[in-house]
């Protein structure tokens, strides 16, 4: 019995704003040599290009035909109607994959079968499509008029030659990896995946037995996901119980082999508070910051340990949660140099007043759904209740609430975070 | 040197709307028995659930504490105040992993040392946080008085035993999968993948040599990989020539294997057209329709094989991309029973003004910008050029113009759905 474990309780008392924290984390980032590989494109989905990318060609090659119909002079056509007809000489057909050098030029009067993709004959500056004209013979009656480069997809007006196809740090989506393929890269240089080791400490969870599996460690299996959905290597560092030392050692002994450390807190007291003890036994260790004026998240931290962060969540897996998305995201996008994947913005009209602390920046739960005028409604799902994993999986928003502000009034307009998609 | 190539394009005079075309297939499609496998739920990430599953328990299993603090009767200490602090004699320390048969129920006049997560005493009903108290050797003075259930987590508050934790057909996100772990499920019933197979038809595909590298069939990888990002799946069924037998067969063979086939036509004249011939030819199928009065993508079509969905899409990139959009993406959610993965909806001012024919359906290719006075701005990259890779690698999100729209005004706001994130 005793009220020395609430001693660490006490040293909340200096927390820093959730700003000021993320301030001090960006100073001491350093981006690490991630390393860069060489994959085919086809294998690049979801991967980040280590280089931008340049257009090996004109792309399209040359000029080419957006529609099917007859290469002209435009010229030639300039009168022409369905009354006055222009009548030209069909001198050739040309195929989607002719060989653009051993297509004849045109010269007045004449014209060109030609289909959509089809090279553009020298000479010719636009098509008139097929349903505007009559094929007679050898010749073609053409019945309107086509100012220059109607119907032409012009050389290089997707991508000119050397011209930046994809960005370093860009996440190859389905679309980068066609625009690749259709500029001649056949392979890409693509960043190591970034790697992040998740430690759950907390004895109730390393100690849990079959007889006593009242205490289930979620969280460290929702940062693991949450890292992958992130597009990084989650690697699970497993388990460790309430014991400075044992921590201090796991975390030095994993420091080498992953760019970036979350710690969750197990639930004990201080057992956070034993993570920023553990670390700052380490050498070449620093505590950014500890304890963040935010709800949920409050015990909250930072360290670098052998210039690798080691981010210090809750053991709570809500606050766990907004630790990750106030933290932990922004910095993997930075150690990877990645643009960050952010969740979309949506206006919505409470259905209901909001309160909360001044001094706290809060990170409300809530429920976006399609409001029976058209646009849309907020519920929000709970204030408290950092370990209530419901209010994610029946919620789809995140509201945030600045530091200064006392609430919200029912039926206010506030922008939502979605991290689920709307329903319906 | 021929007209006849000709004929088919003049066979889409018979255009469907989009709405009408979208609603002949949800008549038409009939979900598969895709099979269910029970794996670990932490390897549940992005699986779809199979069934409902319930919480195998109230979650949390018992009253328990929120804060670290003493576990009271809250009339015992209804008049304390930081003048007036109540007197209580602590009887016990719980620990987190307390069993809670093992607790000493309180008595009037009786506390017990809790920690965050603690299961309470019986007859407690609310605890007092650390710091509104002192301990004084066994026993401590209590400076304020707490309402009933304050700072308590109640018995399943989270998940009541039976409650649904998570719904059939839902894509398991980090919280689902933390959630179902937390109320007592370690396996967890999903659907087999969705297979979709994707077929590129085109000659000049199917014989490009390395001589004549100028038709890259682009839109396959794009299908293949826009099918992936949709969680299903993907199946490579290669390339075949303009050749009906070859694509009948090729469709037909295919079908067995795979849930939904996706063809991309191909750049010749009539290679979509091949398609749709070639699924006539093959018994019991039947073609919903095929030419819509979207753009791009106007040559996008949908049959039935041996009951499979033959989604017939351009050659194009852009025109299969939107294709895909339009229909692909709603055909697979049904199939599969799982919500829509939507992408959001934001609303932005035109940057300028933007024309369209009347009676077309147009997904204008659109870059979302934030914009300088608050607000965004939506800029359009380009109303035609279905086979402009860049519309799509240099913007971020579709504006849908309705099919009796003919444009609208600089300056309007519209709504745009985003298919990348939004910068900075």
């Amino acid at each position: 019995m005793t009220g020395k474990m609430y001693d660490k309780v006490r040293s909340f008392k200096s927390l820093r704003g959730v700003e000021e924290s993320i301030d001090l984390m960006f100073k001491s980032l350093k981006k690490p040599d991630l390393g860069v590989s060489e994959i085919a494109v086809s294998d690049s989905l979801h991967h980040f290009c280590a280089v931008h990318v340049l257009s090996r060609f004109d792309s399209p090659k040359y000029d080419k035909s957006a529609v099917d119909g007859y290469a002209v002079i435009s010229e030639d056509v300039l009168s022409s109607s369905t009354t006055n007809p222009t009548v030209l000489r069909v001198i050739q057909e040309i195929r989607i994959d002719a060989l653009k050098e051993k297509i004849r030029p045109l010269c007045n009067g004449e014209t060109a079968i030609v289909y959509t993709g089809s090279p553009l004959p020298a000479n010719s500056n636009a098509v008139v499509m097929v349903e505007d004209t009559k094929l007679e013979g050898s010749s073609v009656l053409v019945y309107r008029s086509v100012p220059q480069w109607l119907n032409v997809s012009r050389r290089g007006e997707d991508f000119v030659k050397g011209s930046v196809v994809v960005e370093k740090g860009v996440l190859i989506r389905p679309w980068h990896l066609a625009a690749l393929l259709s500029t001649g890269s056949g392979k890409i240089k693509v960043f190591r995946r970034l790697r992040v080791g998740v430690l759950s400490t907390g004895s109730e969870l390393k100690y849990s037995t079959s007889q006593n599996k009242s205490v289930i460690d979620s969280t460290k299996p929702l940062i693991l996901s949450m890292s992958c959905e992130e597009f990084c290597e989650p690697v699970d560092l497993g388990v460790v119980e309430d014991d400075v030392e044992i921590i201090s050692s796991k975390i030095l002994e994993a420091s080498s082999g992953v760019d970036a450390i979350v710690t969750t807190g197990g639930t004990s007291v201080g057992a956070t508070d034993l993570v920023e003890e553990a670390v700052t036994k380490i050498g070449y260790s620093s505590v950014l910051f500890y304890g963040v004026r935010m709800r949920p998240g409050r015990p909250t931290g930072l360290a670098l340990v052998q210039g690798k962060p080691v981010f210090m969540l809750s053991g709570y897996p809500v606050a766990a949660f907004t630790g990750f998305e106030v933290f932990v995201k922004p910095a993997i996008n930075f150690l990877r140099g990645s643009k960050p994947l952010s969740y979309p913005v949506i206006k919505a009209c409470l259905t209901r007043r909001l309160v909360k602390p001044v001094g706290v920046k809060a990170f409300v739960r809530v429920k976006v759904e399609k409001y029976y005028k058209g646009g849309f409604s907020v519920e929000p799902m709970r204030l408290t209740g950092s370990g209530l994993l419901s209010s994610l999986t029946r919620g789809n928003g995140l509201l945030i609430m600045e530091e200064g502000l006392e609430g919200y009034d029912e039926g206010e307009s506030v922008d939502v975070l979605l991290f689920q998609p709307l329903e319906g």
